[in-house]
């Protein structure tokens, strides 16, 4: 798996090197500054991508495979966008995924290409006790149900319930025809917890369960939104479960590895990196993307990156009022990824799952994420929403500091002591500006909805902001990709 | 005034002419092209400014009064931004405001411009009754009070002095830090609505008021929001009318002419247009402006346009999460302005302002805008919100029929029959893509309210939605430049 590019985006060597690799995000100058200076490459095929996550590189397969000709543009020196695996430190062989982590059982597109692949999956990490950390104290539990205030608790498994049912009210092709929409959509999550939940606790609960599905607060989400995206993975259970639900399986060598096989099998010449495109132009008849190391000319065009980021792409003739105001209304979720390397698995041995919730920041939840192996262990923490604003802006010292005492906090003091630690702010990442999926605001559904998928002057949208069935997952990714090649195919 | 661009955005002849001219909103393509084949102009000043509307030729000219070299870079072939003049059809010496129309009496900043540049101010015609179509019938009625259900009414104004109170206790300067500001956040304004508004006909009066005010629905807009818009400006009072508020009078020759008299000011040279900047990098302890037409360097950088417009521009190194992840949050409004002109003002005949309050579209509000010699009569109509977006995508002919067949609920059937009548779409404006100003749904004062004029990395904030006082107008965009140009002179 190609890793060459890992210099360029921002990590940070938070123990062991001691000092932040600084290069941070500024994009390849010397390759930008080569790019002007050469005469751009001019290339023609049927269909141009915009991105080459797994949305992009399936569109991509699935019009190949019906003998179409795809150029695939993509930003970055590697594929896979909003997954991204980096090697364990020097010489490992090993992987973490920056990005998108696991696979649940019903994900049945992602897990048919792994398996055409041949790429392994093996099951997270699930024997032992959990942790939960609440209310100042540390406490340990087995199976589902954290040992809080039964009145809290009966409060959070009514919430999961009336989620569900109104979920299921949701149509997922269409969820601002619910006949509940305008109500739905009129309000915040926050809004439905308060009306709802009045537990302190109970609270605390939903805005862990939302902080660790979106990366975002339940006041930025709309009520309509989350029952949609609850919908689309079935229920609340499929999002929030390891055994059984989202988290249930991992990818040796890697999610990043799937996106990797999709862009080797596409052949020689088809996929340009380092080609951030800025501009679509119809002309005389064609699509033109400028990008500054090519021009590439296409009958259609697949955009396969989220609505933020598309948002910044120059059309013209310009993109219809309704989406680009669509654009204006999708915010990505605010999401850091702490990767700690350890020689062995240590909480395992203390009985230990290694999943921790915690209403104590800025690592909420954790989980095991060490290779199929058991070795070297590997503790994965994710900082969502506030805690990642709040966290972003300091010093790498200090976010080491920060994440590193949470584990501590969990795991006892040998957390303090990793092999080597890293932590990804997607926040920061120039191509994603947030992490892991657009969470929309009240109003976006009702009155932009229309506008998410709908081809406008050969323009077709994919990414997992476009899915109906697994929207901000790998999974819906897949299917994004699939529906937009169907589509291109229809029209060409 | 210049009005040679005219041609250039989306226009149409709704009544007369009968074909709309189409040119739309295409990028001058000549000019872009030529740009490239041409060796593009490298520029150096001090301070280079992102938009020539209000609040960016207002800090050039606070800047150049301080000595400073600067240069202003406009996308568009006029300056103005969201104020836009457009004559009153072939021939015509008057103009119709397309954009911003009016100033209010307290608005001391944009009033001493206008004074000092010898451009004079008039009272907005207010003689007469107000129409209100409200349930399907149509009255008159004198004054402030609409004729509406004594209990409805009676909430409304309750409604007016909760806004009012709660509005006092936003700081301005930090609305985040409202002792409140968590609850406030964390709810729409359609929530607050529904809590304390009971009667439907109430309830269609604040989503009146709302939609008016910032062509958005209620269920959009976090109510920490609202407060700090109410406060910024003083009151609800002083948003919504006309005696005594922001629409008490009217600019002769139009409000573009104040932009227009700074821009002539600023001198030969000082002014780019049709300079869409793509990027800004910093390089070699300068900062690099890249256009189509030239390339700026300067030690400073103002950008002036609205948040969801500077998200498009590529910065290296890239803009702090924080900022970023504010631009994706900070969606503008949805407006369509209807001109109608008649040969005669024939509402006044009728005892009429030409003010009417409707809870049927698509216009919902109209103004009488005829020029100060009363002739012609020019009608003035909002299209605001949902009313937009469902207007935007009909042809001119089915958007012409709609807006004067509200024009005449309102008026009667003379109002069909303008002498020339046409629209323009704010939403599909290519440098704007929405008006009158960013409507913040909960979560984005208080988790990114921060990021909305810190200076990064050389490059500072400026225009209305940067502003604290009269947030949201042209006053506030002067208050921005002033302020802006107050922090680059403390930098240089």
């Amino acid at each position: 798996m190609s890793q060459a590019d890992g210099s360029r985006f921002s990590r940070r060597q938070l123990v062991g090197g001691a000092a932040a690799t600084a290069a941070g995000l500024s994009l390849p100058e010397g390759a930008r500054a080569r790019g002007r200076r050469r005469r751009r490459r001019v290339r023609t095929a049927d269909v141009a991508i915009v991105g080459a996550g797994l949305a992009g590189l399936v569109a991509a397969r699935e019009l190949k495979r019906a003998g179409k000709d795809v150029i695939v543009l993509e930003a970055r020196n590697r594929v896979g966008g909003r997954t991204y695996s980096k090697t364990l430190g020097a010489g490992a062989t090993d992987v973490a995924n920056m990005g998108a982590t696991f696979i649940g059982p019903t994900q049945r597109r992602i897990l048919a290409l792994a398996r055409e692949f041949g790429i392994g999956i093996f099951d997270t990490y699930n024997t032992g006790k959990n942790v939960l950390y609440f209310n100042g104290s540390r406490a340990t539990y087995s199976g589902a149900v954290p040992p809080v205030d039964p009145a809290a608790l009966a409060e959070a498994e009514l919430a999961i319930v009336e989620f569900d049912n109104m979920a299921k009210e949701v149509p997922l092709d269409a969820p601002w025809t619910a006949a509940r929409a305008k109500e739905w959509d009129g309000k915040t999550v926050e809004t439905w917890k308060l009306e709802n939940i009045h537990s302190p606790d109970g609270r605390k609960l939903i805005d862990l369960a939302i902080r660790a599905v979106i990366s975002a607060e339940p006041r930025e989400v709309s009520l309509l939104f989350w029952l949609f995206y609850i919908h689309s993975a079935g229920n609340i259970e499929q999002l929030i479960n390891t055994a059984g639900g989202a988290q249930q399986y991992r990818v040796e060598g890697g999610t990043q590895l799937i996106s990797d096989e999709l862009a080797r099998r596409l052949g020689r010449g088809r996929l340009i990196k380092r080609a951030y495109v800025t501009r679509i132009a119809r002309k005389r008849g064609r699509l033109e993307l400028e990008t500054s190391r090519a021009l590439v000319r296409a009958k259609r065009v697949i955009v396969a990156i989220p609505p933020a980021m598309a948002a910044r792409i120059d059309y013209n003739p310009p993109l219809p009022a309704l989406r680009d105001q669509f654009t204006q209304r999708a915010p990505i979720g605010s999401l850091i990824k702490t990767i700690a390397v350890y020689d062995t698995p240590f909480w395992r041995e203390d009985g230990l799952t290694g999943q921790v919730t915690s209403d104590e920041g800025p690592i909420e939840v954790t989980f095991d994420a060490s290779p199929k192996s058991g070795s070297p262990g590997v503790m994965l923490g994710f900082v969502d929403g506030d805690a990642a604003r709040e966290l972003d802006p300091k010093s790498p010292a200090e976010r080491a500091r920060a994440e590193l005492e949470s584990l501590a906090r969990y795991f006892g003091p040998k957390a303090l002591r990793p092999r080597v630690a890293f932590d990804y702010a997607w926040d920061r990442d120039r191509y994603a500006r947030g992490c892991p999926v657009a969470v929309l605001p009240p109003g976006a559904l009702l009155s932009f909805g229309r506008a998410v998928r709908e081809p406008t002057n050969g323009i077709h949208w994919a990414g997992t902001e476009t899915a109906t069935e697994w929207h901000g997952y790998m999974d819906g990714a897949v299917q994004s990709g699939e529906r937009a090649a169907k589509e291109v195919l229809a029209a060409l």
